[in-house]
């Protein structure tokens, strides 16, 4: 990036993780690497967690295994076991090896859960304590430990013997408490737990719904396994919103703005021509009409109009299912009444859509006939984009695929097959009654 | 809803407010009222905060000034203000004449921030220190305070005598100072502050890019006027991305899957009718070449395929672009940048679908010059596509409007009007080759 000013790693050190990050993506692979090389290791660490997982990867290729462990000596175990997931199984094998030992240890446990879980999100620095012990003990334990071992946490936890989660006591009232209460009495025996394999959608529901700081993650047996804090579910949420965005449209879900477009190629071309494949079926209702068409040219200039109208307005319904179905705020068992609403809706908006398209395929072209076909594909055109728009959420979640998937691509080819259907059909009718 | 089982009031008093909210979301109007006005007035109340803004403005109508201030008596300042400032100014007037004069000095001095600003958002519950106090007395005093009026919060603030934030101290590290260190010698002086104009977007960044649990709102002259919370800033976030999804279609940005169809309606129609018109302007570059049509309906065929295939690639770059820049990740000054990965990116794309789409023109149509005039349309507008999904939201942005307001209509628009000019305009060329 010949325009931009160099970066002076001088001024990278005295910035925020994050800040350097932002730089460092707008660089070519190779500059971000050797700007990365130049920071202190511990600084290094800290940006790769920063980086969006699909450029951490392409930087941490570029490191010696050696280098690698040393960059992530410092990290918390679930910040190094996010980078370590990125790599390949022998890369990571051998990074593992050259861990600090407690790290590595930490990190193959934290492994074992998928990434988009709780337990793959969770983390390992969360402080327990018991129910029998004071207030006033449990200060005096917590001031004894080393500074740098002390977790920034808002919640301590109570447990008993084998570790399971029996109550939760804000950091707050062990500051508050009278020295000589006992936990078991303030704690709150009413824990909310995430489930160690509870996904990615749960967890940033329970977040936002209840406004936790941070939750506990249990396994079967009720056992505390980690805790998720609240800036892991604005991360987690944002992340949700963005891959439901981009896979509505047919994108990874992963792409940014600054993904080199080798990669870019690779992930939307396939999606690409399957809308091609759907754009030929459709294309395959209008041949079918061609002769119709020679004798009434004036069809192909209302075509487009009554099936972009339909993409369109279908487009406003499944953003508004697909999104409440993500925010957990309508379930499959609320579909058939959010049916009966956009089907009503379809009707009004299809008539009032309608009767302006025939008013204007009337005065435009001089033909009554032409307005009452246009119209009326307008009218039914807008019922099948609201069923659509409903139907193909619904059906993909049904499916067990994520209701964003794809499903704009199947939107449209709905409403344009339909559109052209309904329109060219009614054609002809009108056209026979005309004797044309 | 006849078929949901009916709500029993015992059975709500036992739950959390944002269940009950998500309970009351899926009953009628009366129905929802009703149900409100048997809790406890201050769980109604808490129930009111969960639910989202114009519902709860609905359900508020329903209640007279005195019974809604009972119902608000109970909140927090920051939630009493934000449903305070979604009625009318003379039922607010009523009401605030009505609600404790504490609440109400505090909701009238919050209502002067815009809503969607950090003034808007923040809440009055922290706590503020004098660096010249030690840990134990800062401790002692806390505990000599009422339970009831400690929040819940993560961070203490250390101001001067006019009130100007100087530093913090997390509560972690109160808890574990010496009993004799000095605030100003654990405290923390670089502070980051959101100023009270703070937008919704620059407050998510903030909190995701550095992950706080809570940041100080300050004024102009740096006096600490109230915090902003992680949670606040997932709501914030997940508002944010819904708006902006909602904003791409031509939606209002609020509306919901239970939103009643008359209030849809209304929101809805307008942006359908931009559509319209849009899509008769295309429609009008279909009607120059209809004695072409006339002559040869194949184009009819491939017309839908052009204009569609470019709307899908060119919702791919713009959905990229919408959510990278409410992200932070992409800047108007990356502009440039973005354009040209995108426009290699659609001249690759479009060359391969541009061929795919010749072969099946020259293949189904029996025409070399029809799949040659297809498949060059195709990359010409693959490349109008890539073009106008990257500045249609920057365009947007410097007319300060929302880089995703109603952008896939606009989008939708240049591909339409694009993909039929192009493949018209050289059909009539080959047509003259031809001697059509």
């Amino acid at each position: 990036m010949s325009q931009e000013t160099p970066i002076d790693p001088e001024t990278l050190r005295r910035q925020h993780p994050a800040d350097v990050a932002d730089l460092l993506i707008r660089l070519p692979l190779g500059e971000a690497v050797a700007a990365l090389r130049e920071l202190p290791p511990e600084l290094a660490g800290r940006v790769l967690v920063e980086i969006a997982p699909e450029a951490a990867a392409d930087y941490m290729d570029a490191f010696e295994p050696g280098a690698l462990a040393a960059l992530m000596a410092g990290l918390p175990s679930d910040e190094a076991t996010d980078l370590a997931a990125l790599l390949e199984p022998i890369r990571r094998r051998d990074l593992l090896a050259l861990l600090p030992e407690e790290l590595a240890l930490h990190v193959e446990s934290l492994l074992a859960y998928p990434p988009d879980t709780a337990g793959g999100i969770m983390s390992e620095d969360f402080i327990m304590l018991r129910a029998d012990r004071t207030a006033q003990e449990c200060q005096a334990d917590l001031r004894r430990r080393p500074r740098a071992t002390l977790p920034d946490v808002s919640y301590l936890y109570v447990t008993d013997g084998a570790r399971r989660l029996v109550g939760v006591v804000p950091l707050r009232d062990l500051v508050f408490a009278r020295p000589d209460q006992r936990i078991g009495d303030i704690m709150s025996r009413e824990v909310r737990t995430l489930p160690v394999d509870a996904d990615r959608e749960e967890i940033a529901l329970q977040f936002e719904r209840y406004r936790f700081l941070g939750l506990p993650v249990v396994d079967g047996q009720g056992r505390l396994q980690g805790i998720v804090k609240s800036s892991d579910a604005l991360e987690i949420a944002q992340a949700e919103a963005t891959e439901d965005m981009q896979l509505m449209v047919g994108l990874s879900g992963e792409e940014r703005s600054f993904t080199p477009w080798q990669k870019a190629l690779g992930r939307r071309l396939p999606w690409l021509y399957v809308n091609l494949a759907t754009a030929f079926a459709a294309a395959g209702v209008v041949s079918l009409f061609e002769a119709q068409i020679s004798r009434w040219a004036a069809l192909a200039v209302f075509l487009p109009v009554i099936a972009g109208q339909g993409g369109n307005a279908g487009m406003q319904t499944l953003t508004i299912v697909v999104r409440d179905m993500a925010l957990g705020e309508m379930s499959p068992r609320d579909g058939r009444r959010v049916l009966m609403k956009e089907l009503v809706l379809a009707a009004i908006v299809g008539l009032a859509i309608g009767l302006t398209v025939g008013a204007i395929g009337y005065l435009w072209k001089g033909s009554i006939e032409l307005g009452l076909v246009a119209g009326a594909a307008m009218l039914l055109n807008q019922l099948a984009a609201a069923f659509s728009g409903v139907a193909i959420p619904l059906g993909l979640r049904l499916l067990r695929l994520d209701p964003a998937l794809a499903s704009s691509i199947l939107l449209t080819t709905v409403t344009d097959i339909a559109g052209f259907f309904f329109f060219l059909g009614l054609a002809v009718l009108a056209m026979r009654q005309l004797g044309m």
